[in-house]
């Protein structure tokens, strides 16, 4: 499929398509009109079109989607057609959380390893994955394929295990540490700034105050 | 001070530019220029004035910006001179996480109560808070002045469990759950996705791997 340079705001948007896409597909939906789904997404039926159509368009307007055909597309898109290895550094309550996540691994996301710096943890198990020392980080993700290491670690340690990563050949990094990650452009980085995002929130209450006054 | 309708984009900058000028301030510095708070944070000058210029400015040009002043404007801007009581739903591991997360608590967001439908983690204590049934909650939020709830559950509880909130008044909800609330306008949502984030980086990892070739 030729793809053009797409912008961000759409890519952000693909996970949610495929989530209600899979949610029609899980409850027998076969096809469904950009009207209904537009609909079903409170998203203008305009925007569903455009977006698609940076993908070559995907099915037949009146027609509407075949549900099972736009959900394996997306999810191409996406690169949920291929496998990623993962290792969680960081394991403490958020790492263990992401690691019982059991949804990750459905969409073929596999956490293959656990890494802290905190020796009181080495050995303890998370789904059958025994937390390691940080030591053997770097000969870990080397020996297993690691493409992707997600960051669980306070800021302070974060930019030096990043740099880390980095040199080890880590494809992309999704990072929980409230610190912006400095790393080569083929390094893939996403945030999580739950700080950030809990600001935001505060923004809309105190915003909505004000507006009510 | 005047505010006109902002742009969610910009509020979803502001907590970006709060936690650089928190580390400048930390740093002892006590102005900055445009454009060294550009090159610090990687965004152009002319965005910074532009994102700026929506809450009048707050500095001299020239004289560059006052790190402290524009440190507590923006931090009233979003909110944060007022203290946030929070409950968390959902006492697992992601709810303890983000319980025990000291950092919020600086802020001003004061987590208060904590909720699940287990009966073994009845009594539990995370940071000095017990976690309570669900058959509490209602009365917890009304008498403890909550305004926040944070939602780790899953998502097939969570659409009824956000409804008995907007029923007894609650302002915002922190949404963990994967899926998309439908309350009234007046109840501020902020979704946490963390599979959309995780399918995004998918993305771009295959991305890059499909432009190298």
């Amino acid at each position: 499929m030729e793809e053009k340079e797409i912008s961000q705001a759409v890519i952000s948007r693909l996970p949610r398509y495929f989530r209600y896409l899979g949610e029609l597909k899980d409850q027998g939906v076969e096809r469904i009109s950009s009207q209904d789904l537009s609909e079903l997404m409170s998203v203008t039926a305009s925007q569903i079109r455009q977006d698609f159509n940076n993908f070559g368009g995907f099915g037949q307007q009146g027609y509407g989607y075949n549900v099972e055909f736009l959900y394996q597309e997306i999810g191409k898109i996406l690169g949920l057609h291929k496998k990623h290895h993962l290792v969680i550094i960081g394991a403490g309550n958020l790492g263990q959380a992401l690691a019982n996540y059991m949804n990750f691994e459905k969409r073929g996301f596999i956490i293959s390893g656990a890494f802290d710096l905190n020796p009181k943890l080495y050995g303890k198990t998370i789904r059958g994955i025994k937390v390691k020392p940080m030591e053997e980080l770097e000969q870990f993700v080397r020996a297993n394929n690691i493409d992707i290491a997600v960051l669980t670690i306070p800021k302070t340690s974060a930019v030096e295990v990043a740099n880390r990563l980095v040199d080890c050949g880590i494809k992309a990094i999704w990072n929980f540490a409230h610190v912006d990650l400095d790393v080569p452009e083929k390094v893939q980085v996403e945030n999580v700034h739950l700080s950030d995002s809990l600001m935001k929130l505060s923004y809309n209450i105190n915003r909505y105050e004000l507006d009510k006054n």
